[in-house]
């Protein structure tokens, strides 16, 4: 059965691949609260191990801190914690007892790291600090949810520094910054860097990076966030050190974090009406090999795939040889095709004899009869030029739902047409201006842009005052 | 300040080393919920990294379960939920709403997992199926917590596999020894596979194998089971498939797991009052270099120590180069030894000169001046010197505390005692004599071995009946 094209109809697209390719199944007892399946869990540990490598390359440490956070931590920082309010879901009960205090599932850990931090920090010798922790987080949202993109239960990773200064705090929200664009050029995606408006700033922190990546359907996704905290958090949460001076004085502090959203933007933004096409660097299976056997040679084909299959796993590869012989040859391409294999190989009784084999390109389709000496590389070569060419594709949607308004009309055709977009245009910096966007358009205002310098071309779409910004709206996920 | 002997005072030894070398921190808000260090997480990441070897090896997928379970489900197994109750968190509200109905933390994922497979399996052609979680697990534990040993929450590996038939699950249950196995030798532990009795059979199982590990105060730690759980499960999840002779029935289960308890083993049974002696394989830094500095070579002794552990680093080690310059070489050789890292390499400004390095092991203190021409066979035979070393160290330990009594009054007279032991000795398979062990002695049947056929050799050493089974008994954690 045909997928609907992810351009023309993503919600319908999207719900269908992520079960097709086996990346979540929602068919549990409790919505929202979905199994990751094979393929979609080995997406998010080839995320990790890149960005371990990253993190281990930059001085941060691994670690990991209860799920349980206690009342009164999430009060301490009230400012911080009333976003949180709505969807914290709370343990009461243990076996058949109540418990004297109720307990908090951690919808994010600053409160029960910071705890831990003041125990730790005692000097400017422990600066900087930087932990990560990779884990589960609850945000139970009640209404609607959505596979990867909102769930009750998802994995993150959220990094959490410590500095003297706010400039030596400012220069960890760049290495961060530095790091996940390393990510996320190496995930093919295209994505804005934006400085969120003041109002929607993380609770407690000073500025807000976020990092907005397109979908085919003209939404915006926010793939990741970076922090500045200030020290906001460090006299809510009492860390401090005795610095040179031998003054006390509280830290500065960031956090960043990016979560298995990631996935749902590299899902969309590569996909397309066949199915999945994933990064070459993050697909669970790099290498399909399907052997195309004739009566009397099936044994010689299917031995002579798995030899194959040996030596470009010796090349570093991860390779899969479909050699199940109750499926057609085509009914396997439109498998691997569904679950994005970026490169099929066919091992038929004619490449055999010719000592060659058939290279298929999964992004576009194309065919290329390769001789065993020259495999290893046209793999690495193709495997490259995907990466290349699915990065030029999504710069490509970014381009093509990029736009721009100067009135409020143009903003509404465009927000209410159905391809939407990503506006460009400018903004007083009022609230309530960008409040009737949102309650108006659906939309939200991004911020400006933090990787490129703009200035304001014109008055405030809205109320037609002075442009204090140039700013990006969207309607996003 | 130095530490406990392990051998002369576990408890305290064991609290201490915990903290100090960086394992896990208890200073957290909430009892039995606490810290896993780096050097802890880096563990049990080197412990998941050689599990999916061996899983990959063994056609095992890792996929990730909800940790939210129904109430309801958790009542369709009743055996097996009865023993659980106690220690279940419930989570009855989110925000300021109470949900209709309450939802558990996961002690164990049978359930939800068995609820999906339900929804997969169809046919003899979806058997096996072997799936594996990496998870966090809530067994809240009201009375007593101990870091890594009993904590509220937890990590841990379960496998869950189905079948078409008993004896292909019974297949199932040895590959997973098989498996589990090689880890254990690998981290050059000690232990003794049981077939666990009957009333401590896991509810549900048709019987549990178990590996227990000595500790240094005559305890014994159970570090994994396996459990082969018949088709009570498939009966309850309605997990059935159509066979080749079209035929409809239940499938035949497997699961088994291990958790971070296992760290406990590893810290416990290898470390001494110098603190942690980590496996070479799994320690997070292998190879530490500390420059001995003198006033007027600091810069050139510091640079060739950073040139050295590059080179290290490119033959596959992990390694650390100690260049603060705060502390002496002496308090360095302290604080990487209570780490527990393997080598200690020391280069000072005549091994610069000789073009040599001091090599140091951690478990014996042994030191030897190394050519750097012969530094890459030297660290890899010590090494292997030290994993050998390890084991028949921990095999040592293992023999020293097992004993033998024929009698209650033998039996009780070790129980009693300071060093306490693993005693073999027979039993009349009757509950009432296993019930008195536990009520008298604290201690219990760990079963009879399942890695060697042993025969009873007398009378039961409870009641003096006939001796049905050769069995071991001990005080367990």
């Amino acid at each position: 059965m045909p997928l609907d094209n992810p351009r023309s109809d993503f919600s319908a697209w999207y719900s269908e691949i992520i079960l097709r390719a086996k990346i979540v199944d929602i068919r549990t007892p409790i919505k929202g609260s979905n199994v990751l399946m094979p393929n979609g869990y080995e997406i998010w540990e080839a995320i990790k191990n890149f960005m371990n490598m990253r993190f281990e390359e930059t001085g941060h440490k691994n670690a990991y801190f209860p799920m349980f956070i206690p009342e009164e931590f999430l009060t301490r920082e009230s400012e911080h914690f009333s976003g949180f309010v709505p969807e914290v879901a709370w343990v009461t009960h243990v076996g058949d007892k109540k418990l004297t205090n109720k307990v908090a599932l951690r919808p994010t850990s600053e409160t029960i790291m910071y705890y831990m931090y003041a125990q730790w920090i005692h000097s400017h010798a422990d600066l900087p600090l930087k932990y990560n922790q990779w884990c589960n987080i609850i945000r139970w949202d009640t209404k609607e949810t959505r596979p990867l993109l909102r769930d009750r239960e998802f994995f993150w990773s959220e990094a959490h520094t410590c500095h003297p200064t706010f400039e030596t705090a400012a220069a960890q929200v760049r290495e961060s910054m530095e790091i996940y664009q390393s990510l996320f050029d190496a995930l093919c995606l295209s994505y804005m860097v934006f400085k969120r408006p003041k109002h929607d700033t993380f609770p407690g922190a000073e500025y807000t990076i976020a990092y907005d990546a397109p979908l085919p359907n003209g939404k915006m996704l926010q793939i990741g966030t970076t922090h500045h905290l200030g020290n906001n958090f460090a006299k809510a949460f009492d860390v401090k050190f005795l610095d040179t001076d031998e003054e006390t004085k509280y830290v500065y502090q960031t956090s960043y974090g990016i979560s298995t959203r990631l996935i749902a933007a590299v899902l969309s933004l590569h996909g397309d009406d066949q199915g999945l096409i994933l990064p070459p660097a993050f697909a669970p299976t790099q290498v399909v090999i399907v052997p195309i056997t004739f009566k009397d040679k099936v044994e010689e084909i299917v031995q002579a795939s798995r030899e194959l299959a040996q030596i470009v796993r010796s090349w570093g590869y991860r390779v899969t040889v479909d050699d199940r012989d109750q499926y057609t040859p085509g009914w396997k391409y439109s498998e691997w095709e569904m679950q994005g294999v970026p490169i099929r190989l066919e091992l038929g009784p004619r490449d055999l004899k010719n000592n060659a084999v058939m290279l298929v390109r999964r992004d576009t389709g194309d065919k290329l009869v390769v001789s065993r000496d020259d495999l290893q590389n046209q793999l690495q070569s193709n495997m490259e030029k995907i990466s290349t060419d699915l990065k030029s594709r999504a710069d490509e949607t970014l381009t093509s739902i990029t736009k721009e308004a100067s009135t409020f009309e143009e903003l509404s055709s465009i927000m209410n047409s159905s391809e939407q977009g990503l506006v460009a245009t400018n903004w007083c910096a009022n609230v309530s201006c960008a409040d009737k966007i949102k309650e108006e358009l659906s939309a939200g205002v991004l911020g400006e842009r933090h990787d490129v310098e703009e200035e304001p071309t014109g008055n405030c779409v809205v109320c037609g005052e002075e442009g204090k910004s140039r700013i990006y709206v969207a309607s996003s996920y």
